[in-house]
């Protein structure tokens, strides 16, 4: 597989479950020559090194200079702070990429980096977040395959250039995901919807069962197959990665929550009215978009 | 198997995917001798008879006679109807029970049907409820094995009868479910929060999406994966049974909503405010709840 390698030297930053599962296809389809894991945690590190994740794996912020690529694979509200960190080493040419689930406030960030010239044209930044993801977190979670057959949405801007972009597109592509471009916002809001917000929902549903008392909750662990279960699988996500999305994508989050608030008043009013034509049309329309989700075989 | 069985004749009313799933685990364990499938629908029953999921598929409500078991698979709305169409046919001796998510309103329904003499001691019913499903509907789309490991609760009441108690979770346990007993009005609390609710919020959301616009809906379905697909699931089950469920469970479903909102409220405060402390500390206890499903075996 060596002939088809797009990097020689790849730096993961952040080598939990996202950065795991990365650096699991980067070795398995032969992507690039050579894997370095940087991570401030001691416990990560070592099991990173434990299931042999990476060719080495580190705290030294200085492998940055060793690295063709670099994913950050952090918390968003930490990636400014690493490409301060990494910046001073970083090799020319060298490309800069990331995972994260909000990209607006990362976009900001990056372009003050660049004006401050912290960072510089040497180094392209390309925004990149693959729709792909699961509850569970820490690097002895990562599995393989889990952005094939996933869209991996880019948001360039000037500071990324088109060479950059097309390799970038290039590692997604060989990852097995679909790509498409977008700007930051319209990202944002699409994320909003279809994962940040069903997640706020799943945190709250939850959250209000624990306020139950110790015998109901008990109870509504035991009984949690008609549904709850699934939520709790949300709600068991990664706590700083899910605080920091909400908090990054504030506006857009807050936003279609209203909407949410706006839809639940009205299904309120029709199940206290006793209006079951209402719930019938809505219940209905909603089997529908199911059906579109399993015919876009994002299901 | 023959030794195994456990009654002669079953009548399944409403033959979709519950009283599918019923009939296949029914026959695959040789729990009875003959399955007769009762439903109103000429395409239900043309779909049943097609996969052969009963010995006899039939609109005639007489059929009732011929059975010693009889199960309500139907919305709940609709099983006091059935009850009083096929009183007049019943064998003495036969049990009657029923899989439907709401135990309060069945209850009250049956304990008139009682007082009428619509329904005699001579034919015990034994409130339940298995704690399991698919967001698929019809006959076409039953499986085996739903029940394994789940729970099914019973909600026994003075018509129920201690023999045809112990007969009822006889069978529930021959399907391979755990079997407990409680109040149903406690039922119905507990499945308001870990059934009923879900749903609710799952409808919701989901409609609050299809009220985006047509290009941002088409965005919403491609990039599903993310959260968005999960709720979609729960939001593509049946429409008439969901309604029957929201109207006959009304006041616990509408009291779960009300703890559901106080929670929303303070997590949507915390955000705007950039209250990462708050989100952090709500998170890593929902993330708790998610392990101890896992401990439960409830995943």
């Amino acid at each position: 597989m060596e002939n088809s390698s797009l990097f020689d030297t790849v730096l993961i930053v952040g080598i939990g479950l996202m950065g795991g599962c990365f650096a699991k296809d980067l070795r398995r389809l032969g992507l690039c020559k050579r894997i370095i894991a940087l991570d401030t945690s001691h416990a990560v590190r070592a099991e990173a090194a434990e299931i042999g994740l990476a060719d080495l794996v580190t705290e030294d912020v200085s492998a940055a200079g060793e690295a063709d690529l670099i994913m950050l694979a952090v918390p968003v509200l930490q990636a400014t702070s690493v490409l301060r960190q990494i910046s001073p080493h970083l090799k020319a040419g060298a490309i800069l990429t990331d995972l994260v689930s909000v990209k607006q406030c990362i976009v900001e960030d990056v372009t003050h980096l660049y004006a401050e010239g912290i960072l510089t044209s040497a180094n392209p930044f390309v925004p990149a977040h693959p729709i792909a993801g699961s509850e569970k977190s820490g690097p002895l979670a990562a599995f393989e395959g889990l952005f094939l057959n996933r869209w991996t949405i880019l948001t360039p801007m000037p500071f990324s250039t088109p060479q950059a972009v097309n390799r970038v597109e290039q590692l997604w592509q060989a990852l097995g995901a679909n790509v498409t471009t977008m700007t930051p916002k319209h990202h944002d809001q699409i994320l909003a919807m279809t994962s940040h917000l069903p997640h706020l929902l799943a945190y709250t549903l939850v959250s209000a069962a624990t306020d139950l008392g110790t015998d109901l909750q008990q109870e509504v662990i035991q009984y949690s197959a008609g549904g709850f279960r699934d939520f709790t699988r949300l709600a068991g996500s990664d706590p700083t990665m899910w605080r920091d999305i909400f908090l990054s994508n504030k506006e857009s989050v807050l936003g279609m929550l209203q909407r949410f608030q706006e839809e639940v008043s009205a299904l309120q009013k029709a199940i206290r009215q006793d209006k079951g034509g209402v719930l019938l049309q809505v219940f209905t329309e909603t089997k529908a978009v199911r059906e579109k989700i399993i015919a876009a075989k994002q299901n």
